[in-house]
């Protein structure tokens, strides 16, 4: 029984040789041994997974594992974003290692961005390449780090710094696991599906615009929503793999949202990072029409609909005290989107009509960041 | 001033997209500032190198970058296989972090295997991906481990279980750089060299009998058996980059080799890496004359060059106690080359004919070493 018999959506990641398939469907974690054996004969598994996650998840993929006789080891690692480090990378692979799996062998990601980076990453090193297949259980894995092979971790200069593209053999996002989420998770992961229709979507921005409560409430929406963020990552990745280019668009927020993020230290109480996404696209709206690229209706129409889902859109929307803008300038300026010095921001003419532009003049930032938060 | 118009011999690694030059030439150290800046101009630099070869080499490379205006930093590292470490690989990637490089710009190996190892994975993991070019120094490296993109650390479970492949952008042998080895060094090394020859060059190999006295004594000789070895190798790594299949080939030697390497404890004082692969060869030789693939003449004549270089042979040219056949079994079946139970190794039907067996019997292998060393 492949899992296609139950009405999954199936969207395809065309990379050539690296081309894959993403599933998104109800129950996908307990039919993952069926999918797995049908695509990877004969592999043996490793789950890379986090304490949270094990206690909703875990269980459930090892029996369906064991119906599909793939042998397989479980490697629990602590819950949150201080996992993305050398120390947890090293003992993620010693335990690989341990469990002897082979270069055709593979590792199974089993939750949220920061495991899916953590596994990715070893997969990508353990034999100088392992397979790969992600089994995200948060929103914002199923429609953004899942897709398109960026791994890594952090180090003491930044997020992220440190990492491959490995792409998955196979990802499988169980709609169901969503059920698990907290409200605040759920809505951080949706910044990213508004994202795509904000990028180069107009008509995904309306139907969301219209059809955002189904989506929250878990109708067909949701599945639908999932499916489109997907095909809509799926279609820059397959054109620039390794962000040399268009890529760049995916960061649409992100430049904003990471300088925010640093200047609260990364505390998930005060701001995650779908939030800081949230800010960073009404942010980078504002921006756009504060440089006469669009229009101050977009800018009014983005924010409403964040608004409206519960996203926060400015940075007084954060809790606690806020640095100044020269402060914010700092963590722009350290963001790893930086080139010789010019900045690259993703800007936008307008819903649906973002582009990269690599020659921002720092100077226009700080007038802009000084607008909104002082000086 | 290019490279070239010094007589450096350029070897061309066909890999599409990611292809680059090897220049084997003398001096190409104090040249290699204008080779650099001609084929990626602008970029900055990390040098990675170790204690032993910064004393010889360092200061000579960055009065080169200085004089082609590229910006650079020295990361220096303990010598010796430990440096090949999950604890080393961090400290370089924080220390070119630090520099803020960005991905555009290089990190230079200036070293031997070690280093360049090492380096590579820096390069190959800092920003998802920097470039990368190799200024080996030992004849070990010039001939084998800068060529073709393998990267590694080791870890408490074996060498070279966790890495990457990252081709270099461009790998510069300078010839002069071998003066500073000690003769056991260069030696070992030298059975690189005599490995393409068996593998599949015949002729080289014929070649080298009557002509490694001028290979070793730095004759004109030197560069060409150099160029010979990096075009031998160029050749492989283009018909499989990943290892999936032919590649396997260049491990002639190595399984038995790491067996014995590990059988010591990786203790250089006992034994190298290229004299184990030196006794490896003579005895995959040896152990195809047993199973009726190779005539014995073949094995004596392979015994009779290496021991002529000075090289080992025998696992009893081997100082101090070794273990009995049982216990090498044990290394072997722990070598990583093992697939799914069934043992891999590089046989062969005579001097440069040598192919992959994938399913050789563990019991004819138990039986071959009893012959060698007893039970």
């Amino acid at each position: 029984m492949t899992a296609q018999t139950h009405g999954d959506i199936r969207v395809e990641v065309g990379l050539g040789a690296r081309s894959y398939d993403i599933l998104i469907g109800e129950g996908l974690i307990t039919r993952a041994g069926a999918a797995i054996a049908a695509r990877l004969p004969g592999v043996r598994a490793a789950i890379v997974t986090d304490e949270n996650v094990a206690g909703h998840h875990l269980d459930l993929l090892r029996d369906s594992l064991e119906g599909a006789g793939i042998a397989h080891t479980g490697i629990v690692l602590p819950a949150g974003e201080k996992t993305k480090s050398f120390p947890a990378l090293e003992h993620a692979v010693d335990a690989v290692l341990e469990a002897r799996l082979e270069r055709g062998d593979i590792v199974i990601a089993l939750g949220g961005g920061v495991v899916g980076d953590l596994a990715g990453f070893v997969a990508g090193i353990v034999r100088r390449g392992m397979r790969f297949v992600q089994a995200p259980t948060s929103l914002l894995a199923q429609v953004d780090s899942s897709v398109g092979g960026k791994t890594g971790i952090n180090t003491a200069r930044g997020k992220n710094l440190v990492g491959l593209f490995h792409q998955p053999a196979l990802v499988l996002a169980d709609t169901a696991a969503l059920d698990t989420l907290s409200a605040r998770e759920f809505r951080a992961g949706y910044a990213e599906v508004a994202k795509y229709g904000l990028i180069d979507r107009p008509d995904f921005f309306a139907w969301l615009e219209n059809n955002w409560r189904d989506v929250f409430s878990g109708g067909p929406s949701r599945t639908q929503a999932i499916a489109e963020s997907c095909r809509a990552k799926a279609e820059i990745v397959a054109r620039d793999e390794y962000e040399t280019g268009d890529r760049a668009l995916l960061n649409l927020g992100h430049t904003f949202g990471h300088a925010l993020e640093g200047a609260v230290g990364y505390d998930s109480a005060r701001l995650v990072h779908g939030e800081g996404v949230a800010i960073g696209m009404a942010l980078a709206h504002r921006f756009s029409t504060r440089l006469n690229l669009a229009s101050p209706d977009d800018a009014v129409r983005v924010e409403t609909h964040l608004k409206a889902v519960g996203l926060p859109t400015r940075i007084a929307d954060i809790p606690g005290e806020m640095p100044g803008a020269t402060r914010l300038m700092d963590y722009i300026v350290q963001d790893k989107k930086v080139s010789r010095g010019a900045l690259t921001f993703i800007l936008t003419r307008g819903v649906g009509r973002s582009f990269v532009a690599r020659d921002v003049p720092p100077s226009e930032v700080l007038a802009f960041l000084e607008q909104q938060v002082g000086p």
